[in-house]
């Protein structure tokens, strides 16, 4: 399916809190039709003024032709909501009993072609099938917050989704400027999450055990890690410590250090195995790109986005001046 | 000590691998001399190569008057290249022993009141200190690739380190564009190493157990998560995700997903004072700041990032088109 196919889509959403205004205020600026649901008192005021807010952002990163606020439409239950949907996105609060009861209310009242994503954070989307009437059409998919700006959505299909649904779910999300990452197993967290947990785990245990505060933990990250994650993520951040080698000279010199305690975390044993996958990984990522050109590119982002960390954040008071 | 009184310091570099050479053209860059010295054959030409390759990047930040690659001397020997200097930085391989000996070498020859930074990622400055005639000089100053651009240097003191060595040491890397970052006690891999590591190994796990490609993984931190740490950290992050709350309704919300397997990494109890030192943290932090306010910096931080993200890094394979 391409943009033009997804143009005269009806999207439906419910449960609308944060996760939720997130993907009302995104696909408005997308150009289409949103039907939304939630059983709150105040939901809608709510809904209107966050999407209000989001509104100036989404017209930066650019509005699609005939995007407007007043597309949206609150209705007064899930049948109604989802009756016309092509895509209906669950944002219901984060407990497996409740979001079984809200997606299979959902299942029954959908079209049987509709799309059914559940921005579940964490739960498995086999165990969201269960019960279900037609289980093959139900995906979770995972976005980050603020849902109208970040791109990255986790698409996972449980042991019913069927490859066109996970294909055609890809191709919706894509066509609102959104980034799918299928995820190849489901399991708890799926796969962004596992990795943030961890790091807020870590972080955790370095306050509880007065290491640091929560302050001098977000600095750590802003002006070390963070500015180089955000453009190649830790893998392929590792291959440019490497120098020339790469992530295989970086292996060998860091490698041993997988060995000492320096997080709570138990590492895998890094076999022959483990290593060549993480090695080929990352050239097979740089395609033809050297060490040095990736340098080079590496750090006319870090000039840019620094300045641009410079004049979004406060100066932090753990860093001493 | 200002700006002024570091001015006509003298920084000698030992050990000019990756981050040694990256010291070097962060203190060529901020007008002082430097005298360097490494015992392999070819490092002076190696160095003087990567100091051009990060001489671009250091004009488009700036150079301070006087600024030049020709300030750089090599010396064969670690008496010569420590002799004049005030500040001594010492990246050798992150081997204890090593870095022992070379060190007692660099607290022999040096002027008593010049300060000793050691870059290790991770061994603890009061092991480092052992045998020092002046251990009291010796702190760890750990920086982050490329030491050229990333601010970050985190500064550890041993239990002979004075206080007023850890603030002269503040005042000098902060004299030379950077975030000094004290860190309250010392443990292995200190604060930054300790978040990064356990990333890290939550991903080789991932890697490892067939969940995700190192691709996959990076596209995972750049598209979701990233974005966001670059600007405010972990927790600030949460902060903004908790609602008009902050991060009182998020450790309600998500603080029961401790208790799940969702990392490999296992929770710190979250105790009613561990929860109040993460609030208090945040709350402190943001200052008069409201979460809504904190939203709209962020919001119009995020889009112009995106936009240089976009222009920085090739579409990664792993996402859908």
């Amino acid at each position: 399916m391409n943009q033009q196919t997804t143009k005269d889509k009806t999207f439906a959403v419910v449960g609308t809190g944060v996760i939720g205004n997130g993907w009302i205020a995104r696909f408005l600026a997308n150009g289409h039709d949103v039907i939304a649901f939630d059983p709150a008192g105040g939901a809608e005021e709510r809904t209107r003024k966050a999407v209000e807010l989001a509104w100036p952002s989404l017209e930066k990163i650019g509005l699609a032709e005939g995007a407007s606020v007043d597309r949206l439409t609150f209705v007064p239950t899930i049948e109604e909501a989802v009756a016309k949907a092509d895509l209906i996105q669950e944002n219901v609060p984060e407990r497996e009993e409740l979001k079984k009861s809200v997606l299979t209310s959902i299942d029954q009242h959908a079209k049987p072609e509709a799309i059914i994503g559940s921005s579940t954070s964490g739960i498995m989307p086999s165990r969201l099938q269960e019960g279900l009437k037609h289980p093959e059409r139900l995906i979770v998919a995972h976005p980050f917050n603020p849902v109208y700006i970040l791109p990255l959505v986790e698409l996972v299909g449980g042991k019913a989704t069927t490859q066109a649904v996970i294909d055609e779910a890809s191709n919706i999300y894509a066509s609102i400027q959104m980034k799918p990452l299928v995820i190849r197993k489901e399991i708890e967290g799926h796969l962004a999450d596992r990795l943030m947990e961890a790091l807020w785990r870590e972080a955790l245990h370095l306050v509880n055990d007065g290491v640091a505060t929560t302050e001098e933990v977000d600095a750590a990250i802003i002006y070390g890690a963070g500015l180089r994650w955000a453009q190649m993520g830790p893998f392929l951040t590792f291959h440019l410590a490497g120098g020339n080698q790469g992530m295989r000279h970086m292996l060998e010199q860091f490698g041993p250090a997988l060995k000492q305690p320096w997080t709570k975390l138990i590492a895998p044993e890094l076999t022959d195995e483990l290593k060549e996958k993480v090695i080929e990984g990352c050239e097979s990522h740089a395609g033809d790109a050297s060490v040095s050109e990736l340098e080079r590119k590496r750090n006319e982002f870090l000039v840019k986005v620094l300045d641009l960390v410079e004049d979004y954040w406060p100066e932090t008071k753990s860093i001493a001046k």
